[in-house]
């Protein structure tokens, strides 16, 4: 159960001019699902994307960066296979349905950006996927349709859009995205597509896709399992008014902010198992990668999530995660802690007018937030994450038994 | 339920000369309960510790460190509170118990060590300690009586015994320590004790200290998060033989180090809701360190500690673990990958003479070893680790409800 995320209503949704979507039932992993999506770019559309930090980041994400660099004609994103820790046949494979989607599109192989998401060490089925190839290439498809084709464990499709007025008139911004949930879960696989149709120099789309990812997924963690197959990426079709000017440019980047920032939190609202969607925010801090550690220290905590589970206030275990999070000069007498609005800890120890039951509210509620002060600087950081439940350890233990 | 683990026998635990026991049921958190413990030692007793690298170290952690550097008369442990989180009140709770213990023991309350251990961010209940400890001043416990009154949260007293040859005769290490376990969890506290009869001179303690902590209690992991209260303390009574030539140093050494790995083990094995008990080895790295840090996320992965529960081979999850550890320059491309001795990925790859019934068959067993080889030098690490079960989510969920 997703928590506080209804499906995306279609109509909502803007078609973004320049970009072209088809999906087919590939039967990748099961029959009768959409599992394979086409975005047919127009000729001139810029695109910028971020990728996995993995080591072990999958074949099609390998090809993807190296595609980046020409003018792309199309992305194919295929689901129920991530073609991760598969090796050089892994690369092979992707190549081949670049190979594949090219020959129908017209184009050269390296113009085809492929991303897969699913299982890990698992061969690549690209018979299947080509044999989807015609079906999609038919196009007329939905972005609410695009974004149920990418789900694998989600169980809400995951969809957003914007539109925003720039000194050259109007431009829309949609985006899809997919994230962990249920029925087969091998990997928090984390993909984002967010289009525009307006025009944007490659140059500034990247530094925008940089900054965007770093204040939307980028701050969403489940479970710290770094995907083998993350990736985000930002279209601009340049068949929309222009975005050059620096006004532009910035109101442009907070309605791709705004898109991707739903998105990241639709992905922790759907986290495998949540049932709580908890904002971890750290202030005060020297620096913003000091605020992050500490964040990620309380949002990858077992004992804090499974007392968030519990609507627990057992806090005690946030200053423990504090503690450890590898500030190693961190002065804890002066580390104030509050749920919501409750002040929990003050100079480093239970605050003296805390009572549990103004914790244990705070807890018990669908959304809350766990904020730290470290009074020392300026800086902050914030994430989103979710809690530890039984239904994580069920989704991720016994879907093959 | 602890993995492979019996209580231990108490004839197999040797006294120490040098260490009087006593212990006391002070109805700290529980009526009839033993829940407090004294150690006192003869005089010239060296003794050395290391301790909790956690910012929130606890009040008694604190004062234990500075104490150290006094002539030791006693340690006084305490369960069923951590007094931790508990800023400058939390110090004066503290010294009151060494104050207290110092009196009836004729010397300085500088010379107490305090520790204590079990839940964060409560006062620490000073009247009901020092009530008790009359009862645990008649001495007289055995080894098997002090581990008993360390538990709270394990299901299983953990101690264990040797006794070695040295130049000057046969001395006795005997040690004991409690670990994570069921009940009431509020942090995987650790504390360790291990005493010698042998006479060693102080510098050489602490660095024996040093050294066995990094290849015992900091080899094991639940749940990742580091302890406001860790301690692990060595003791030398000198009323035994003396341990001064570097061959009965290293004799000593390495039976404090059997007895000290036996105990982490026994953490490990009764872990939370712990099923299976989990070696990791990364080996032919280029540091240790590097090891270590693949070793520990793959320990703390989430996605594969739900896998070793269901014993299922999903071991594209270990690969993505090793992937996101943090060693920017890995070359995916040499990694294998073995469970027990089935080779389930060669290069970067899975093996393509691997089945998976070799894999789920290894994965069954209560006791197994994940290996990982990065080929790319000769340094190595191991970590002793458990499963993420149902159980885990219910000790550390559900104990206030």
């Amino acid at each position: 159960m997703a928590v506080n995320l209804p499906p995306p209503d279609p109509k909502s949704l803007y078609p973004v001019p320049g970009v072209e979507l088809g999906i087919a039932m590939a039967g990748i992993k099961k029959p009768n699902r959409k599992d394979l999506l086409v975005l047919r770019l127009a000729p001139g559309a810029a695109v910028a994307g971020v990728f996995t930090l993995n080591r072990f980041c999958a074949a099609p994400v390998l090809l993807a960066k190296k595609h980046l660099k020409n003018s792309v004609k199309a992305l194919v994103v295929n689901t129920g296979n991530a073609n991760a820790g598969t090796g050089k046949d892994g690369l092979a494979r992707a190549l081949s349905i670049c190979s594949a989607l090219a020959k129908s599109l017209d184009c050269k192989p390296q113009q085809i950006l492929p991303f897969s998401t699913g299982v890990i060490m698992e061969p690549l089925p690209v018979e299947r996927i080509v044999n989807g190839l015609p079906a999609a290439l038919r196009f007329g498809a939905s972005w609410a349709d695009a974004a149920e084709a990418i789900m694998t464990t989600d169980t809400v499709a995951k969809a957003c859009s914007r539109k925003v007025k720039l000194s050259g008139g109007v431009a829309t911004v949609t985006g899809i995205a997919k994230g962990a949930g249920m029925i087969r879960p091998d990997m928090a696989t984390m993909l984002g597509f967010v289009a525009t149709d307006a025009k944007v120099a490659q140059k500034a789309l990247q530094s925008i896709v940089k900054r965007v990812a770093d204040k939307s997924f980028n701050c969403a963690t489940v479970d710290g399992d770094t995907s083998t197959n993350d990736s985000f990426m930002l279209i601009a079709t340049g068949k929309g008014p222009s975005a050059s000017s620096v006004k532009d440019l910035a109101i442009l980047q907070n309605a791709i902010l705004e898109a991707s920032q739903f998105l990241a939190q639709a992905i922790i609202r759907d986290g495998e198992g949540a049932t709580k969607f908890v904002t971890v925010t750290v202030e005060r801090g020297r620096s913003e990668a000091e605020c992050r550690k500490i964040a990620y220290a309380i949002a990858h905590s077992p004992l804090v999530k499974t007392a968030f589970f519990a609507s627990d206030p057992n806090l005690g275990r946030i200053l423990a995660a504090i503690g450890y999070a590898g500030v190693k000069d961190l002065d804890t007498s002066k580390v104030d802690l509050y749920i919501d609005d409750v002040r929990v800890a003050r100079s480093g120890g239970r605050d003296v007018d805390y009572r549990e039951e103004q914790g244990a509210r705070a807890m018990k509620k669908p959304e809350f937030t766990v904020r730290a002060l470290l009074n020392r600087g300026k800086a902050a950081a914030t994430l989103w994450t979710c809690d530890l439940s039984f239904d994580y350890v069920k989704i991720n233990a016994e879907y093959r038994t």
